[in-house]
């Protein structure tokens, strides 16, 4: 049994690699390199894979769930400039796969192991990824 | 090639364990417990997992998908309590996990066993469950 | 300008006159009459007419507006039974209509009245009603 | 890591197969099979499921994959009648099934061989396929 | 109080003059003009303004509207080509702006004219027309 | 007849007056004032309303809206950062409602006086503001 929480947050990014030229940069990141920054509305789902604990029907208290996405990744992330405000994003180009990876990461660490977790996150209308860990 | 077809109902439920006090509801199920129920706009995806009939191009027929969930499970649950109307949740807390594993258990009934089944179900705009069979 | 700030509660209810006999409900009413109740999430847009306030850019902060909405309508209407446990529906039937004008009039005695404002309610995906006063 | 992109295009279609009588053909597709077409608008989500480059941050461009997209697939079946205006569907009848067939074989000549993909696709709000490959 | 109804049909049409050469309706009307026709899932919200009956707290029986709605519109039209087979279109030109026209006039007939209606018509995502009579 | 074209784009923003201070600018703006930016995925709307031209059944021709709505607006403000990047916001605090006024203006001097437009710009789900014009 699969039970997800959905929550948004509101970031500004920008994909550059510094090592690169301004010209390389534009030519593989396109107006996503753009210097002064744009931004999203991220959603994300967490996903978590386990067993319906017969005493309350809950695979997990989406509550506590919830409580942990807000205070791990909403409000860490929200209105917030990945690349200058995000020490997680340090040496990290922030794309959406990235992104993805970071909350999976900081998720893991603080959801009993028992359970798989799955990030699913989209950056706008059209794009999205799913990531279930390394 | 999995296929879906989503239908809806709107229900009222309560979560709560008789055998415990009001208390202890209250601090597991929060809100969930108040004694007078509340309701949702169930959203229901019933995905179905098998070869294309070469003869139709057919998975499944969906209007025949859409009868059978229509007469076992969104004209038996809209407009009901699922507490109180519907014998189906005796004994059963009728969380969005549970109402997914009967529905799965309905359906797996009355769809060929030759058809992987698969239940998606949202109780809010934030809440999901996947649910694919023990 | 005219601006909006979208909430949701989920909430059970029940269409029925006490002086009608059950026939009759039925007849009007429909399944919506089921005594036992069914629930919807509603979901409410409060939109609020008026100048733009030249030394904010705001026709009103959203963050006072999203305060008012959810202490005043969702926190009190969520997790509810409106016939039996909201005091504002005594005697009125919880139609969507109606709904929409007990929001209405509560909000209009919590919110300047140098605005104007219209209360967008939804009960399903196919069901909207838009009040903006007597 | 799967990340996806999503397109829409709008075509006629029309589903019968031309050795069946046109009674056989209305009980098996019903209004499908009526003789003047209707038509939908499509929406698709390719998936792509790959290793995310460590200089790029990227499964794959989104651009690229955009491009790809729109000139194979949207471009090519868009305003158009899949029965009479698409040679891929000879003798294919267009089932969202078969479109997401269609579609897999053709993106898979396209998108390089380390990724797998995954074709969703859905012809209204209430019908969705998934198909990965055979 | 305006209070309404959605409901969705797919249809197939061609935007074209019979007078204009090929060209000239290429020119004007773009790959809307192709000839073997396209197609769209249509989303109408039909709006009635009206009292709140104190009786029933309803503007309108919604189950009464939809029903005309079905019969009306959704019936008429689904799975239909609205440029061969439906007579209502007979020269007139399938643009949204026109069907709608074409619904607000069927719906006038239909609707008691103490109120007033409003159609809501979607083609796709990006493209939708509000008429309210003339 | 109103009709509209939905267009996205996507920018970094911050809210805040230079002439007052970092403590005022977080009471009046909250986390919409961090200094190094965020952002949001802008739905805009544009209607124009008019007479249907009994020629071609359009109000307005959609392709030629798409246009200049795309060249004038999404490509001029789409990964941009309104306060840093975009000089139509000199001196204008990029509130929701300001960057209404301003894509009014812009698009008022581009599409022929003979129309009322309307702007419906979305900064989020929860968020949106109508404008037509002073």
């Amino acid at each position: 049994m699969k039970i997800c929480r959905r929550e948004t947050f509101n970031s500004a990014h920008r994909l550059f690699r510094p090592e690169w030229s301004d010209e390389k940069n534009l030519e593989v990141f396109g107006k996503c390199s753009y210097p002064n920054y744009h931004g999203h509305n991220y959603a994300l789902e967490v996903w978590v894979d386990g067993e319906v604990n017969p005493e309350t029907g809950f695979v997990i208290d989406l509550k506590t769930l919830k409580e942990i996405i807000q205070s791990e990744i909403s409000h860490r992330f929200d209105h917030r400039n990945l690349n200058l405000d995000c020490k997680e994003f340090e040496g990290i180009i922030p794309t959406t796969e990235n992104i993805a990876i970071v909350i999976w990461k900081i998720l893991r660490s603080k959801i009993d192991s028992k359970f798989q977790i799955e990030i699913h996150l989209s950056e706008t209308e059209k794009n999205k990824v799913v990531y279930s860990g390394d």
